[in-house]
């Protein structure tokens, strides 16, 4: 076990859920790097993707890196001299924070299905609870990845003048088909594991298939056809790595996609990521204004950026564009900025230099 | 059962594969319409995608429409009344053609995974044998969608002089590794379908779930994103068709993707998938020069078309580009035609509009 470094916060109890029902003494795991400052106006918080955790990088407690270490630290893109970073395991996940993998206090088993629905509405209002219990009245800036940037617009719709300024990074406003399609098939291939058994899995019975279908098919929409082309083009593994299988991997992609599945499919738990896959599909910015741009609209921060990715497929160039159109109509002085990394979706976790720059960029003009 | 208009070529016997072994009393399952002329100069031939049968269009033998019932036909863009027109089953199919679903004469029972190694050449070399069987030395055109266009390059590399035009569509000189990773997982949704068993189902042990996973991700992949903004957007089912399982379908999007698949699983033959997906990552037109370019660079026809769609994912317009250039360097004249069709892949059976008027334009010129 390494060292930990996140700490608990208590939700209100209970803790009302936007499509009903309520949690009883749940809480989140969040990280912090930085000092608040003593008119505690230097807070950024981030909102992270479907599965990665609060510890997004090294700190005093826990050395080892986090999954967006180049970002952030002394002296890095967000400097954490000078601002006090907060990174909030999303509620619903099992890094830390409450959800369909923690213990129902009511029975005092697990929730499994029994958790009830939930949607970034709930995962936003958690993290807002909070930024409230550290003190904070208003973010200096709220950042989201992903399926983060989605449960930051929940944030900033439900909690009018919270936050100062946003960064929204390869996200979209409301979930479209395409997306839908891929996490639909994602869920299917979990939920057609006997071993997820309608949710009843332990580890010895547990759906290793069905996660490592779902885990590949997301590396391959996360990702893009074109760098692969580049990394891997047809090179093929030596004959002592393949499978004997007749049909087993052959290609060196094949070999990458296994190789991201192994690691991730006992890490993260299934009725967790089914929560949160199906909560990324029902968000809709629209339901807050009858379309995509009034809801945007009514959004109020200072500043925005919005960065997106050409080669991402999962959330495309045109659903940034409209971010960053709706803020921009919302008053908010609104910078988009379109990036050729060749990555794709991921390119936020990887293309370190473009992204960061253009982070700093925005933080330094604060 | 509706008429059936296939009629059976015997194929050479032992047929040697390219990768060892040969089949012995194979066959293959074709259509035809139309009229060979007496100088034998105006055939066309057809090479199918993976999963399509040879029955392309209505005839007199099988009125029932076929897969590319608007494209051909009397005074349709590839007009019957001028070509003659062969579709072949391709080998390893299992709608006619000699597969792995087929019986073994050496044990009486279906070959199963024992069928030996298929690779597009082979195929290739089949359709090739059929048509000198029916008397053509050089085809007027040999046209390939998809899976089949590589096929068709196959076939142009390993018999030189027996085209005369090349119409190739929405296809790839080789597999890059976006195509080989989703292969691969639909492969593998397959293979760990207990029901697969090793190639040993029936139909009462149907590995029903691993063919839906793998229809459903090729319907992904060969729509487009673009187009199902506009078809589906997030509209959702009514409450009464949706499941009532939790996690089922909801939007529009799912339950399309469901009609697919359900209207497949039973229809193609697993171990056929299995055997003509592995050939299509296995082409590689790069194996007959050193590279992509110096292989396309040894056909030689006199004159070719070749057609992309912009939103093909799969089969991308750099692929198309490639091949245009590759035939053009051999010394074709070429036409390079990019279609902004909104289906993506599947364009070319759809958008017959547009595939219809660049081929009906290009044969009008020979």
């Amino acid at each position: 076990m390494s060292a930990d470094a996140r700490r608990y916060f208590d939700l209100s109890s209970p803790f009302p859920m936007k499509r009903g029902g309520a949690l009883s003494g749940a809480r989140v795991a969040y990280e912090t790097w930085g000092t608040l400052s003593p008119a505690r106006d230097n807070a950024i918080l981030i909102l992270t993707g479907l599965s990665p955790s609060a510890h997004a990088a090294s700190n005093e407690a826990d050395p080892s890196p986090g999954w967006w270490q180049d970002m952030l630290g002394p002296g890095k893109h967000i400097d954490t001299d000078r601002w006090y970073v907060i990174c909030v395991n999303t509620l619903g996940s099992c890094k830390g924070s409450t959800g369909p993998a923690s213990i129902d206090p009511a029975s005092g088993e697990p929730y499994r299905l029994r958790f009830p629905e939930l949607t970034l509405e709930d995962a936003a209002n958690a993290a807002f609870e909070l930024v409230r219990g550290l003190g904070i009245e208003r973010l200096a800036c709220l950042l989201g990845n992903s399926m983060g940037g989605m449960t930051a617009l929940a944030y900033l719709i439900q909690h009018p003048g919270s936050v100062r300024s946003h960064v929204s990074i390869s996200t979209a406003p409301q979930a479209q088909p395409f997306a839908i399609a891929i996490r639909s098939l994602q869920r299917e291939a979990i939920r057609l594991d006997p071993n997820w058994n309608e949710g009843h899995y332990d580890e010895a019975h547990y759906p290793e298939t069905g996660m490592s279908i779902a885990r590949k098919l997301g590396v391959i929409t996360y990702r893009s056809a074109m760098e692969w082309v580049g990394r891997f083009a047809r090179i093929r593994l030596e004959s002592d790595q393949r499978e004997d299988d007749p049909f087993g991997v052959e290609f060196q992609i094949e070999s990458y996609l296994a190789g991201h599945a192994r690691r991730f499919v006992r890490s993260f738990d299934p009725n967790c990521y089914l929560y949160l896959s199906r909560a990324s599909d029902w968000f809709d910015i629209a339901e807050y204004g009858g379309s995509v741009a009034a809801g945007l609209e009514r959004i109020a921060v200072e500043r925005a950026l919005v960065i997106g990715v050409e080669t991402d497929i999962l959330f495309p160039l045109t659903q940034q564009q409209e971010i960053a159109d709706g803020l921009a109509a919302g008053g908010a002085e609104v910078d988009l900025v379109a990036l050729d990394s060749p990555q794709g979706h991921d390119a936020f976790l990887v293309d370190i230099a473009r992204f960061g720059a253009a982070i700093a960029a925005f933080l330094g003009r604060m």
